[in-house]
């Protein structure tokens, strides 16, 4: 066992509490559990093996090798698994990510969507890999619970949902995010990090502004999202 | 020059924007302007070393030694200041963070406090760096623009603002975030991204829950932070 490879059909969760999430929620996709030889055979360990067990997962004990993985964290626990791959819900919401970069927004990013039940993720590349440990870590296991989808383009995703009514988060738009009067089903767009959405975004569905002070050029990527999942959440 | 020291009185702004930014807003502050080699000699260049000279602000250049300071980045500019202390302002709404210990977080709550203009932030101790290097670059900037002032326990700072309105933000809390009427000025207080605060603060003025999920146990900090300064600003 290597380092995690982005070509690979495998990944790793680092840590008792992904690896938890992994077995609750994907144990199909689940395939071996590491338990490091300094995690306390405790209670935490009798319900980890149990899990895995009933799920025909394959416990390896003592291997201290693999804990290379996980470099200067304190882990105790590897979970292995297989990418799996997800269909967007139709029928609901969803946010669509254009070009993200950062593997720490795009793991809290997740993570928000799950915290406000949104559809699922439809990932335009290129992006940051949702499959990367570090952006797994940051989802906090809520990659196991939200749909994600990687497409080449906006293009694609907007021909597989033609229905849906698109809202560009974008500094340039007029429509600022209080007034907004979502249409369901929607889709809340956002651009990358550095460079927000390309112009051609005005032109598409009703572009939205988070008002903001001009003592900033814009918020964090993850914050303008979470911002825009609460307020679609408490106003649908 | 050596790595940053959280214990000396200077500290280190990496990168050509976050040096403007401390150029522009805390000149008095500033002490040197470092220019790598590799810096073109530019309409930047220009504007920047016009700007660091009409505030007395020396300019050493083509020193390769201290951009060790800046890891693997690729930085041509390094700004060293004096660190600052401010005082809050009395008449504004305040961000309270109990014991951050992530300083990307505190960094980009400090964004989005200026984003929102917030009056400025208090930390409670023990808490994450705010002059460290990396909590300086996820503030963008905003650090020289938003005051901020750490205390010693919570109870401090209640003392010196005594007629500040607490919102803290719980899970435990019965109010949720769309029934707040918010009461100026107000304190929106926040835990540690582990722990939350404490339930004592269930007995301090309107605690506060933002409805999410069962599929989180939270949302990320800083993204909690950013919901509820969005919401108190359309709302105030």
């Amino acid at each position: 066992m290597q380092k995690y490879d982005k070509r690979e059909k495998i990944s790793y969760t680092l840590g008792t509490t992904l690896t938890f999430e992994l077995l609750l929620r994907k144990p199909e996709c689940a395939t071996k559990i590491y338990i490091s030889p300094k995690q306390k055979r405790d209670e935490t360990y009798e319900k980890l093996v149990k899990l895995a067990r009933s799920n025909n997962v394959k416990v390896i004990e003592n291997n201290e090798k693999i804990f290379g993985l996980a470099d200067k964290e304190n882990v105790m626990v590897i979970g292995e698994f297989n990418k799996f791959s997800c269909e967007l819900p139709n029928e609901k919401s969803h946010v669509v990510l254009n070009n993200p970069s950062n593997m720490g927004n795009l793991g809290t990013i997740v993570r928000a969507s799950a915290a406000f039940d949104i559809g699922g993720i439809a990932i335009i590349r290129p992006a940051a890999d949702i499959f990367d440990p570090k952006t797994i870590r940051s989802t906090m296991g809520a990659i196991f619970s939200t749909p994600f989808k990687y497409y080449n383009s906006y293009e694609d995703y907007a021909k597989e949902f033609p229905t849906h009514n698109a809202y560009p988060f974008m500094l340039k738009a007029k429509t600022t995010l209080p007034e907004v009067k979502f249409q369901e089903p929607c889709t809340l767009v956002f651009g990358n990090e550095a460079t927000g959405l390309p112009d051609d975004f005005l032109n598409i569905g009703t572009p939205v502004i988070i008002p903001q002070s001009s003592k900033v050029d814009s918020l964090n990527l993850d914050n303008a999202v979470s911002i825009a999942l609460y307020t679609y959440t408490i106003n649908k």
